[in-house]
């Protein structure tokens, strides 16, 4: 047998039992799930200093293979961020329990009942890049929601990860949740073969680039949550508050311009555009940003060309574009071309142009007068994310616990045969909601 | 220009055109979209003779070409069943707007506030076999719940979907739905073309064979929902009502065994086998059903082999499989190895056991002393359905109008920026639920 063989074959075993850790984690109670949270939090605490030694080492390797300093301070877990992501663990465990909540309560006629519950999904592949703390998060999101979880992190993050996992394995053994149901990967190659497993694995969330997300959904047939990237847009409408449009450009450019919810096109109305940019543009100066402007918007401040690539980008940095637009719809119009679903913004004293926009533009996030980096799991109230899914069907935009379950349809009779309700005399169903 | 770039220019340009049209079905009132129901169901009405002529052609030229009985019969548009297809639009106007459901309501912070509404997901393209009387009920689905419709019909209905199409197009001509919002696809070929519009086509669904839902599953990055094959199972536990358990097994297995909810395999605690299994033997033979036991079960009744390939075949027709396993924890192995999630059931009087069963077994619906053919989107009160998903995240089981809407997050603020919420001065959320 060669090594690939053997590799392939030991990730089958591996995904196998991690099914079987998650359908005993499935049905465990929310008490039993808190309790190997809490586990994992102290375990953590006290691994502090063994934690951070192998962190340290994976940024020495990186500092010699010279990767950029925006992958470095990434990959970085230093004191206070470990901390913050333990504290995100107890956060979880007071959040209400995703797991049996009856969303539908009917009876469907005398002593037969249908019940809607969730439940958990069963195994999650996560694909992540180099944020070891993203391990944390993930693999406590996890067990809240009863879910077992397959990850892969960043080569860069291996001495990280394996030091977590191992600390995470050991408070486990201690609780009535399975170590086996935290498992990680630790070579490339196994990507690949873990997309194939749509026997054990339920969903895939893959973190990383677009290009790779989409990789991802055209070599799978599991189910895959898109945390893609952002195209993101401010529109500032004619009737509006310049100096809050202003605010919320500044905010939603510079406040943190790698995240996927800040905004690389800026839309503004023709009318507005002459009082509106020159304020614009002294702003964002201040903050050092450069902009990229259609002819029109040239005629006004002064900026490097923008071309149709730049509608298309995702500059992830203190870049903007600026396209000056005739109308409300010509806005809309651009941004469900262009946009890439995320979040989107309009700047308006109008409720009737905020309405139009919030209901016509096409993304996860639809906002009026306010910064597109509020689309955030944490900032919404939902505790913590997964990601943040720019896909059509729900769970859409930032994904909590309650992205991570499903439902079963439970359906309790004494007898009941569906004869009964077909054909000529077919008794009829009460079809009635229970409290 | 070839033929096959023709056509595929022109797909291309009616999925444009159907997404546009979808974008402006999704913001009318449901008082528009309900009258678009009701001139539809008006319509068809009239046209009554056009359509059953049009089917008439269609089950002529069938019978030419010696397709099967039971193609036959789901081919066939009788006058009962066109009537039973326009008084289910007239149904589907009565229940409740999917689109526009608050279903968060939360102040993120003084006068900043989330909203997650429910919203249409565009359009649907959906691929069906035989009956013309799916059409009716899936364009009226997608009007209701404010998506654009692509529908591929079995070549054998040509001539019926063509002529409903057309009645179709011509009562949404006199409302406020386009009629781009309703296309039909008559060309095989299409399908593959219609898998690769991933910018215009948000949901497929694929209404076939396992074999069909899998290629389709392989073939798009489309978003599937996948109405696939059902192997469903009755267990039947040690502590029973024996004459309850043979009647949920002759309603499981003899109402309508081609439907994807009827169970194939029957499986029996090895305690209760030997007074079970000849009473089931006897109800079942007056039904013609042919039983195929394994070697435990040929112990006590006779009946054919059957082999590891039963385990996994939906017969679809009066066949049954018997398996006698040791323990509840066996029956729910198997059941978790060789069903399809679709539909599973527990025959018991422990309170115990059934919940075990409901817990542990994978799948849409867990029925405990009841028939698996309660799995219907009309049973559940629905009102109607698109198909039985038997994927893992939902939409799950049955799907109605609610699994075709998605939502958005809208959050309105006063110039609220994010900076505020972050850093060493952070003003707090206050995550507080509104009514």
């Amino acid at each position: 047998m060669v090594n690939s063989e053997l590799e392939s074959v030991s990730l089958l075993e591996t995904a196998r039992r991690t099914k079987q850790a998650a359908g005993k984690l499935a049905v465990l109670s929310i008490a039993d799930r808190n309790q190997a949270l809490m586990a994992i939090a102290d375990a953590l605490s006290q691994a502090t200093p063994e934690i951070l030694a192998a962190n340290q080492q994976d940024c020495q390797l990186a500092e010699q293979e010279n990767i950029s300093s925006a992958l470095l301070s990434r990959l970085k877990l230093g004191e206070s961020k470990l901390k913050s992501a333990i504290s995100g663990i107890k956060d979880l465990v007071n959040l209400p329990d995703p797991v049996g909540s009856i969303q539908i309560n009917r009876e469907l006629d005398q002593d037969l009942v249908l019940q809607r519950v969730t439940c958990p999904l069963g195994v999650l592949g996560i694909i992540f890049e180099a944020r070891p703390e993203a391990l944390i998060q993930i693999t406590s999101l996890a067990i809240k929601s009863g879910n077992g979880v397959i990850l892969k992190g960043g080569k860069e993050a291996i001495n990280s990860c394996q030091a977590l996992v191992k600390i995470i394995h050991r408070a486990l053994a201690t609780t009535k949740v399975s170590v086996d149901a935290v498992q990680l990967l630790t070579s490339r190659e196994e990507i690949k073969q873990l997309l194939e497993l749509d026997q054990y694995v339920d969903l895939i969330i893959p973190r990383g680039s677009n290009a790779f997300v989409q990789y991802v959904q055209d070599n799978t047939r599991i189910p895959v949550l898109g945390h893609a990237d952002g195209i993101c847009h401010l529109y500032v409408d004619s009737q509006v508050d310049l100096e809050q449009a202003v605010a919320i450009a500044v905010d939603a450019k510079t406040h943190y311009p790698s995240a996927c919810n800040a905004i690389e096109t800026l839309l503004v109305h023709q009318e507005i555009a002459p009082r509106f940019l020159p304020m614009l543009a002294e702003a964002l100066k201040l903050k050092q940003v450069e902009l990229r402007g259609d002819q029109a918007t040239q005629s006004i401040i002064a900026t490097q060309e923008a071309t149709e690539q730049d509608w298309q980008t995702e500059y992830g940095e203190l870049i903007l574009a600026i396209r000056i637009v005739a109308s409300l719809e010509e806005a809309i119009s651009h941004i469900n071309t262009y946009g890439s679903r995320h979040t989107e913004a309009i700047a308006t004293t109008s409720d009737v142009a905020a309405q139009t926009f919030q209901n016509q533009v096409d993304a996860a996030g639809v906002y009026h007068n306010c910064s597109t980096r509020f689309a955030d799991g944490f900032r919404y109230g939902f505790g913590a994310e997964v990601g943040i899914s720019t896909q059509q069907m729900p769970p859409r935009g930032p994904v909590g616990l309650e992205g991570l379950v499903t439902y079963k349809y439970k359906v309790s009779g004494h007898g009941h045969v569906a004869s009964t309700y077909t054909g000529n005399d077919a008794k009829p169903f009460t079809h009635r909601d229970l409290d």
